[in-house]
């Protein structure tokens, strides 16, 4: 294992002290910002994720604000979904496609008012795309990154956490949609929401300066309830298809191939940029598409390149994340397969730098 | 220090065999890829690379290949620097910037033919920028990030290990000129460039598949010139004054405040995008700008922050890049000062997480 070398484009965040002071000791980098990865191991941030309360510095979950009177225009013309119907106060999980229907990015959208939108992105510069399209369309919008910095609160306890700071009303927050709330004198928006299915928050920290009051409150309002700093987790986010851009997908997939066409409205996303080439996808559909795979294994190397999935000698698909679950005692991944390949109980391999393991296709993730 | 996790989305490269078997020892991650750097130790790296000569993994300077009857239009658009007079054959650093004049990359570009560039890109998703500008503008061309991963070959005796695995002809090649060259009966594009100032090249390595076998030829050919796997060093490149993208400038900075200046001709770059804006900083010039800045101490923490510089309590600007130099006996360093302080010799003092260090604003950097 390698050490990663700080520099000041590998961004700190306003939590950062925090993450530090509780004892980080692995990262990853996201959107050009360290995003924590292990606390004390994987396997016991696993299980306290899934028996209390975690804080997580999420706040490489970047936001693209798009304002002004062309921004619903621009928003739909970033995403098949049909956005419509969309009501200020909501949030919706957008694939984002270009010209081919290859996906940028899959943010969560989170419409502040009709003019007025942050889009909290994964891992691609999302705004260097937004901002071409919106000046070569000549669009009346203005396009920034904001000082905003999500905290997820994730786990079974995170209500009970969340309304010891914010007040019993955050409990009445329905997923995906969003409150404001004070804390300290400052407006917070706060969702039902997060990369976890453990259950939770994420608050869209408004201010740096307001990063490490926030981070303490939450410590402290805790301690009898075990909260932990934590972060996304490598095992629990597989066990529950939560997807990662630029792992699971990239730019070399439409949304029908990472299984995300129940969040496609390809023929009423009018103004889509990447509608017409869509439109064939949606007509014929995708020939290979995002599976949960289960590896017959109780240890499997770092997932850090692509497994091929072999029929014998044929390639029909690839592992693109990977884990031992402790709590389903095998192993847990995320794979491409072929539609001749993806239906649940195909067995197949999976060939990782140390070797072949059986496989099969299932249904459904673990949760 | 803290690990990096791996993980499919932080890319492997076609060297990463080489660089695991040389001991690598740290990353940093950029454009989404693995950059190795640290082998033995940053001073012992430094040490040799200017005494001997490297192979470098510098695949992470990923290609946006710009193809067809539009694409030296398209490019022009991107860049305030005058392209006219450029040939096929040329390689230009070239300053990118968006329609407000902020830098959104700093790459070099290669002008293979009139109708067929490659963008080598610094750390940021530039290709999302260029092909939103090419769909708003309904340009004809094609845009996409080709297999081409560079290695480059740096030091003292660079031209020598070349001349072994290339011929002769390598050391005719001119500052940021190129040539085609064979490998095993692959085309290989050959550039004298890279990012130290010790001299060298970079080979644009087409197709994956051929990379460790050069990587290996390479190893071989200059066993008795002391030959080993390194990467970009961080005294060195700040001795140097070699900027970093994300580091030492952002979106925030014009090319001017950059020190850029002379890579741009913005009164005859026409149809560059930001040119407008850029019109205007060349009228009334910068208020702050890039300096090489001294710093008396024989210890530094990691710069992984901005560093105020001070004048009194008086904020005049900021260190992004800094190390104690071995070679110059003091701390060098990259800074952003505003005009009232930023004439050579003027005393300043800089604040780091680990106290504030006298300091003294250069004329030059250090070579």
């Amino acid at each position: 294992m390698a050490l990663i070398s700080p520099s000041r484009r590998l961004r700190r965040t306003p939590f950062s002290e925090g993450v530090e002071a509780a004892g980080v000791s692995a990262y990853t980098v996201y959107n050009h910002m360290l995003l924590p990865t292990v606390f004390a191991s994987v396997e016991e941030d696993y299980r306290h994720l899934k028996a209390a309360v975690q804080v997580w510095d999420v706040a490489c979950e970047r936001q693209v604000e798009v304002r002004g009177p062309d921004a619903g225009k621009l928003v739909q013309m970033l995403s098949p979904r049909d956005l419509r119907g969309m009501l200020p106060g909501q949030c919706y999980y957008l694939p984002m496609v270009d010209e081919t229907g290859g996906m940028l990015n899959d943010p969560v959208a989170v419409k502040l008012a009709e003019d007025r939108w942050w889009i909290s992105i994964a891992d691609s510069d999302l705004i260097l795309w937004v901002k071409g399209i919106a000046h070569g369309y000549r669009l009346d919008v203005l396009i920034d990154e904001p000082d905003v910095s999500p905290l997820a609160v994730q786990g079974p306890l995170a209500d009970d956490l969340m309304a010891r700071v914010f007040g019993e009303g955050v409990r009445g927050i329905r997923f995906f949609r969003f409150g404001h709330f004070d804390f300290m004198g400052r407006d917070m928006v706060i969702a039902r929401s997060g990369y976890s299915k453990q259950g939770g928050f994420e608050i869209y920290v408004e201010g740096s300066d307001i990063g490490m009051p926030l981070w303490n409150a939450l410590m402290e309002a805790g301690r009898d309830l075990d909260v932990r700093a934590g972060c996304p987790n490598g095992i629990e986010r597989v066990e529950g298809g939560l997807l990662s851009y630029g792992n699971d997908m990239t730019r070399d997939n439409t949304p029908h191939e990472a299984g995300l066409g129940r969040f496609c409205n390809t023929a009423t996303a009018i103004g889509c940029i990447g509608r017409d080439a869509l439109l064939r996808v949606v007509k014929d559909g995708p020939v290979k598409q995002v599976r949960a795979i289960e590896i017959e294994t109780d240890r499997l190397p770092r997932c850090d390149r692509v497994w091929p999935i072999l029929d014998g000698t044929r390639r029909v698909g690839q592992v693109t994340s990977a884990a031992v679950s402790p709590d389903f005692g095998c192993g847990v991944a995320i794979g491409m397969v072929r539609m001749t390949h993806w239906d649940p109980g195909t067995e197949v391999m999976v060939e990782t730098q140390d070797g072949a393991f059986p496989a099969r296709v299932r249904e459904n993730f673990w949760n």
